[in-house]
């Protein structure tokens, strides 16, 4: 039963809490560094993982100082926080033209443009120079121009190049379909389809007069997992600064990479049912899940440890979420060992989700790393 | 394209904004607050879905002076607020302790246990007086007793009466299967069935020397869809203060009860594929899904309107979430009005979800009403 021992730093954990093993996140964030570094790549790493002032600055002794966010807050937020080179790489929000205008007088910003109608508009109202970004979609279909309509992307280019106040900077994509992957080689095979056309793009626009035309890649699968990055000129991946369950499902990350998760208060046992109720919900680990093996997981379940939490536990997992409650389905061993008021340690699907929905991390250490959710909106 | 009318309220919306319409807010309160009046059953509303300290004050001219919460941070947020008298309806987390002791010195508060041994602590461990629920599974088999256990809780009950700082309320259940219901005489038939079952184990409880017993019932649809709720004495919904579109599936509230929703800027629009992208993804609306017609939907679109949103678009559905971009699916004769920085705005699944990741609601008049989120952790 519950008697907190002031030594342990766990016992001081009481209500749903999100952990960071920020030996882990150095990790991730001077491998991927090293590998920009020899594919001669701009690192232009995605803070939507992490969302926090404090981990960005743990990129910059590895000579980051360009960034990309998913908002125009997230860019606010940054740039307050002495980023001074951000790429909002979502298409752009027109009625955020304000706040678009004061950022790109204060600091070098980069935009995302895929329609003539935002850029038209940009040409009318931007009151600062920026550089504009067409995105191309490489088989995600979620945003962007088919990266083979040579024409719609030498056309676009051109009314960029008519805007006064904007730099042409090339061609921007999200291989977001690295994340239905099912092996490693379907990611790298993703990357090198994806990269000879973006290159053959790239010699049209070279061909009709646009002389430096930059790839900027996304994607921690693909980053992490293609040996040699020499096909593009910069790499955002966001993910990768703490993995997660997806990410070792898909092997882009292995168990050791996985840096956040969060530790939940077990509120009941069901040993019946081979069931634990924890405090811990949609509203801490957000509703993303996974199918593995016909069963669908929120999480992936794990006890406490010195590294924050030990090897997953095999045959737990998350098997439903309401708003406050998380139910565990765990092995019958497991449960002989589990009991009211222990904590769990949940490895999240999807960190980038989870972290949102906190408002700090806290550290082995116990040092507290508070987010961006902690500003007011 | 986007040309800021200053007399239209719409055009203040920039990014992504919960628009809360407070007319159909109240309707639905004082709708409940009738029904449980009627019933002569007690109106204790769960404030887990607005989380809203001005909405709370909403409810109070109905007479409520009771509330229920989901954790002991939202009891202390709403107790800082001026409520009295709450229910934490979670199972309790007995590394919480302090702060339970802490509110039970101020406020009447009423716990939920299951377990001996979250029972026992609570014996060595309360520091001021506190009203404790046996908490019966009546068939959503995520916490609780089954309720055809009456030996357990006559044996749990005994417990909870041999500590001193506490009082045996009754049985508490939420009958979360109603969602799942694929009728509304199916839900009508899962409270017939359910407080048949829950007044066989009262009259146990009678009938072993518990005088007072009383029987707590949750859940929105049920409230909603029974017509005459005397069969219990106390009644917990939550959701129906703003509906969804899971209730309007279900059947249990209509369109014109839903009363949030989600204004959204148009970012892209990809007439080939019938689909248009908006500034709008899972860190707005939460991954909650429904599935309809063999279709997965994220949530439902509708275009603005004088009372915030009109009718839902036949055919149109959110397809797709990531973390800020939403994918539309549209009919073509939809999709001919809509450009590049417009709003749509998208009734939630689940409005509790949605609501939670806000930190505030704007009414149609432009009033600003903050949530428990807007408050440091």
């Amino acid at each position: 039963m519950y008697n907190p021992d002031p030594m342990n730093w766990f016992d001081s954990i009481i209500s749903p809490t999100l952990i960071l093993n920020k030996e882990r996140c150095l990790k991730n964030i001077r491998q991927m560094a090293e590998k920009a570094k020899e594919a001669n790549a701009c690192f232009r790493p995605h803070f939507k993982t992490h969302q926090s002032a404090i981990v960005g600055e743990w990129f910059r002794p590895f000579g980051v100082s360009a960034i990309t966010v998913s908002s125009v807050s997230m860019a606010k937020y940054f740039s307050k926080n002495g980023w001074k080179d951000i790429t909002i790489a979502f298409p752009v929000n027109i009625r955020e033209i304000h706040a678009i205008n004061d950022l790109a007088k204060s600091i070098h910003l980069e935009l995302l443009a895929e329609s003539v109608d935002s850029i038209r508009f940009l040409g009318e109202n931007l009151k600062a120079q920026v550089g504009i970004w067409l995105k191309a979609d490489v088989g995600a279909n979620r945003t962007g121009i088919p990266v083979d309509d040579h024409h719609s992307f030498l056309s676009l280019a051109r009314e960029i190049n008519s805007i006064k106040k904007s730099d042409f900077k090339g061609i921007l994509t999200h291989a977001g379909q690295t994340y239905h992957s099912d092996s490693v080689e379907g990611v790298k095979q993703i990357y090198r389809d994806a990269t000879a056309k973006l290159q053959s793009l790239r010699e049209s626009l070279h061909r009709a007069g646009f002389k430096e035309v930059k790839i900027s890649w996304g994607d921690t699968p693909s980053c992490s997992l293609v040996e040699d990055l020499r096909g593009v000129n910069e790499i955002r991946p966001g993910n990768f600064v703490l993995y997660d369950y997806s990410q070792l499902h898909i092997g882009s990350g292995q168990e050791d990479n996985i840096a956040a998760a969060v530790a939940c208060p077990v509120v009941a046992i069901h040993p019946d049912r081979e069931e634990i109720v924890i405090h811990g919900g949609a509203i801490h680990l957000s509703k993303e899940s996974l199918e593995r093996n016909n069963m669908c997981t929120y999480g992936q379940v794990a006890l406490p440890a010195t590294t924050g939490w030990g090897k997953l536990l095999p045959g737990g997992y998350v098997k439903s979420l309401s708003q406050e409650h998380g139910i565990l389905s765990l092995p019958k061993k497991n449960l002989a060992d589990i009991h009211i008021g222990d904590l769990v340690v949940i490895v999240p699907i999807h960190s980038c989700l989870t972290v949102n929905l906190f408002k700090r991390f806290i550290t082995l250490d116990g040092e507290i790393i508070p987010t961006m959710q902690m500003e007011p909106p």
